[in-house]
């Protein structure tokens, strides 16, 4: 039976991400011979901003560019098509969700991978916006370069800020680091290696109220959690690095539960409360909120497994191919 | 203050199990710094009769015994203990957890994590345990040679029962597949491409009943499903692929809970009832029960997590190191 054009213009299953899990699900997907399309703006997703990975198991070590550019290369080989592009708006019509793409495109699937990663977490501190790009940055891998040689701050005390402490502290003459609490939550080896550093001075139960400056950031506002005291600092470099967001704003019409800080609840298969909808990756409560590359690259083999049997047996009670 | 003999023998976290989920929970929280030991009979768990992976996301085709060769070096320079033992005997006592191995040494730990895999599934019929080794095998990687331009059966439906016959129909002169359904759960893609090989056959709606043969297999009874009726075929080599069943016997004295087919009951943060005692890989019920490498190191990272923040805090609460 020849099929109508409507048929063909639809996908299986369409991925919405390309880190690591969205990635991932389109492979297992594709072995399991869906018809598949990855929608994504940024190769990698978080994982591209990472300098160095020493965790990822058989990878001694490479960066997160490199490790996105192998998967993406394996995803392709294994047919996922992969468009670089936004998804700007998500709709259910009928049996399919439709997916409006920035270039005005439309796509059509049967199931839907939500793997959208996060945002970084603002300080919402005056200053803050204006400063942008001017001093201020969320990512130390990707501007710290401009800071050779200059003297700058990190406000948080998980792995990402000691991962941008670790970073600068081989780039920038003093290195800052200001956690809002006399203890960080980062892995002792990274905390262990920074306390190390000459150059890196630890300024605990602080946080930073003000960024200042006139073209460019000049100093930061900080004031002791204790005491309420307040501190000015010289700085050209301000990094904050106080943890994710999920991106879910694209989600809200297709009414996908998430928890109270807004990350998508999945259970087991990665199956979300909507029929069709599975999610994976930094974005869900999946993997006991710990959220890694290693995680995210599971949480994905289960959602593109799950994806594609859902599809086959929506396919068999249709009673199509 | 100088540590007791005692606590210089006490490891904080105890890993059992060699395969990507124990090994990946050993890197984990040797990022945590713990001091940790990982007892594993087999480098590799099931992972290393992996002829050809080629769904490990980053790696686009590796055996998996280089797999497990690469993680091995890898846990290993992170501090990880590895020795090559087995556990024979588990208990609780006061505060640590007690393994007795093979060797007669003892190992005591804070915390546990239980990567233990599962075992072949048997067909338990008459013949099978006769011609082990002598025609019947359950690995078709490790023992396919011997059965080169000869007659081989694959029992099973699954991805490892396709796997053998992708594998083995390079070798052998001619394969059945036989399975007692109609369809295949395989990955749609090995079923096609074992469909495209001239030397394969399948039998479907089809159980083997017995082994036969006088100093080797030389024959095997199937029965037809619905009609009940017999048939014997003749074959050099028998390979039983028809899944595994979790390798639960050591844990019995601690009382961890298993669901109603063995495999260990965690929550999404590889917790088991025990405090404790934690679980990963394919010994568990997570994931929703896809057992693959990708959901191992998944499950693996999360336990190694965990754990070191158990420890963690039971040093704090007991007033030590």
């Amino acid at each position: 039976m020849k099929k109508s054009k409507e048929q063909e213009d639809l996908y299986d299953i369409l991925i919405i991400g390309g880190g690591p899990a969205g990635m991932t699900a389109g492979l297992f997907a594709a072995r399991y011979n869906m018809r598949c399309c990855l929608v994504y703006s940024r190769l990698g997703g978080a994982m591209a901003e990472a300098h160095l990975i020493e965790n990822y198991p058989g990878i001694e070590k490479i960066s997160g560019i490199e490790l996105a550019e192998r998967m993406e290369k394996q995803v392709k080989k294994h047919g996922v098509e992969m468009i670089v592009d936004e998804v700007i708006g998500l709709k259910k019509e009928d049996n399919a969700f439709v997916a409006k793409l920035r270039s005005e495109k439309e796509i059509k699937s049967l199931a839907l991978v939500l793997a959208l990663g996060t945002q970084r977490r603002k300080l919402n501190i005056p200053g803050e916006e204006k400063f942008l790009g001017k001093g201020i940055s969320y990512c130390a891998t990707c501007d710290g370069f401009f800071f050779k040689n200059k003297t700058v701050a990190i406000v948080g005390g998980g792995d990402s800020a000691l991962d941008a402490v670790l970073y600068l502290s081989n780039l920038a003459k003093n290195v800052y680091l200001i956690h809002r609490r006399d203890e960080l939550r980062a892995e002792d080896l990274k905390v262990l290696e920074a306390k190390k550093k000459e150059n890196v001075e630890f300024l605990l139960n602080k946080v930073v109220v003000e960024a200042k400056g006139s073209e460019k950031l000049e100093k930061i506002v900080i004031e002791d959690t204790k005491t309420g005291e307040k501190d000015e600092i010289e700085v050209d470099g301000l990094f904050i690095e106080i943890g994710s967001v999920p991106s879910t704003a694209l989600i809200k019409p297709l009414n996908v539960d998430v928890d109270e800080t807004g990350f998508i609840k999945v259970n087991d298969r990665m199956e979300t409360n909507i029929e069709g909808v599975f999610a994976c990756g930094d974005i869900t409560t999946g993997s006991g909120g710990f959220r890694q590359i290693v995680t995210a690259v599971g949480e994905g083999a289960i959602a593109g497994h799950y994806s594609s049997i859902y599809v086959k047996r929506k396919k068999i009670k249709s009673g199509g191919s």
